[in-house]
């Protein structure tokens, strides 16, 4: 059979990053030895932070697929976040948590739940199929629903997930709160990137109805250290939107302590913040208190009311 | 919690019918009471025959969902054969083996495989939840699968559908190959419908890139007892062509026990039957050996070609 590239989304996130590996060690188990970890940019703080700590080597970074190459999706299912090239590839299968946004013309496996993590899912996988978790795919799932679930604090945060954190935790011999604390904290240095990166960091492009938008996430432990550089963060957004066509550009800056988010949301449709939290932006920002999923507290909240 | 209304596609067949109620056994089995195993139409003979057969109350007919209830899809995803007012609904599950067509504002739980029948999954749901499956249900998974694999000959079947046949046919205590042919010969008796039923009874509108088509597939014994009422079918075609403004109207006249398919095919558009099966067609008609499935040797060839 020919190579399976496997791979997440876009400006990849833990999730994205160890789902591949996770997959692709599973396909193998299941009898798919020809299997290739990708990923479609680059590593985090957070994932250099966990890939350093196990020793783990990165997925291969791709950019685009050939006509008619096999692939499975992970952690994503939209083509606006997939892969260069995806509507001509074959995809075998999809595993992932987020809205359904993708169509096929022939059946294949989708095995979507809404839980917390899309590793979550895959541990399902590996009990089904009888295939033992080792120790280091087990660190891997755990990084992983730590990051999404920001150490199962995230209104995302499922009891399928918070069951899987114990068992994990247990296969992998780790402290998964003080464990997780350091690799979220790792995520927050901001400090070798320019404004461009941040703004590029977690960046999806979500459209709110005909609201064609693109929504970052920035995780910090300091709302003001991030704050500290609003003026060029918001020459760069106006860049974005200017070269981008957007209606919208919404930067969450998300205290993973505290769990809130400081908006800054700009764009000729900024209002649809206002409308869809009954807030008001000054100088284009806003607190959204207890925000901090961007998936489950914001894109349908901002979706039901464009 | 509020009702939740479980269904299958518009022009039911055996696989959405039974779906229905072995989905409804299931969520109760998992804790969800307050389930209703609908049906979006008229159950046909073959259906009918399984229903007598094992003294099953069919589900109950519902035409449209109001705002906001809450939906199981089985054997379908795409909006066009669901539901009147799906769009408007939470859905909250999908179990189903057709290729994807349907998009949310939310992650839900979707189980999709490529395998021959939406129960050979059910069974995978009952194994993984610890639920025993009684004979009752059993029976019903069997009827759904055989019918939708033609006694396991179409090419849709895969190892999955066999294996869950052997272990059904065990503890539904039946000789599936006796009960199965009785079942798929009930299921061609046409004496009793108009024409215009005849044209409904698995009607699917299926769009092929810009082709606005329906495709049709009836069963039979005999095609040329069907091919009969070659002229009457026409006129029935031609009017809901004119009807719908489609451009392509597919009636596949499938023998199950050569495992052919007769096509008439009519609208402006019939010569892409010509194009994707490189056959010429005489009188409206032409017999595609080996042609038996829809969703596997139809959709997909004519997608391509279109």
């Amino acid at each position: 059979m020919d190579e399976t590239y496997i791979f997440g989304h876009k400006s990849p996130d833990t999730d994205s990053i160890t789902s591949s590996l996770v997959m692709a060690y599973l396909e193998k188990e299941l009898g798919n030895e020809n299997v290739v970890s990708c990923r479609l940019g680059n590593l985090n703080k957070e994932t250099e932070f966990v890939l350093d700590y196990f020793d783990i080597e990165a997925p291969k970074l791709i950019e685009k697929v050939e006509d008619g190459a096999n692939v499975i999706l992970v952690d994503h299912n939209s083509p606006s976040e997939s892969v260069e090239n995806i509507e001509n590839a074959q995809i075998l299968k999809v595993v992932d948590h987020h809205k359904i946004a993708f169509e096929t013309a022939y059946p294949l496996f989708v095995r979507c739940e809404p839980v917390g993590c899309t590793e979550t899912i895959m541990i399902k996988l590996f009990e089904e199929n009888g295939i033992e978790i080792p120790k280091e795919i087990a660190s891997l799932i755990l990084s992983a629903i730590i990051s999404d679930t920001l150490l199962l604090k995230s209104p995302t945060t499922t009891d399928d997930d918070k069951k899987a954190v114990e068992k994990l935790a247990a296969i992998a011999e780790l402290d998964y709160e003080v464990y997780g604390l350091d690799m979220l904290k790792a995520g927050t240095d901001l400090s070798s990137f320019s404004i461009e990166e941040i703004l590029a960091l977690d960046a999806k492009q979500i459209d709110f109805k005909d609201v064609k938008s693109i929504v970052n996430q920035v995780n910090t432990a300091s709302i003001e250290e991030v704050m500290a550089m609003k003026e060029d963060l918001e020459a760069g957004i106006n860049a974005i939107i200017e070269k981008e066509g957007l209606d919208l550009f919404m930067l969450l800056i998300t205290d993973i302590v505290n769990s809130n988010s400081q908006i800054i949301a700009l764009g000729n449709d900024a209002a649809l913040v206002e409308k869809a939290y009954g807030v008001k932006l000054e100088n284009n920002t806003v607190l959204l208190e207890g925000v901090v999923s961007r998936k489950k507290q914001v894109v349908p909240i901002m979706t039901e009311n464009a």
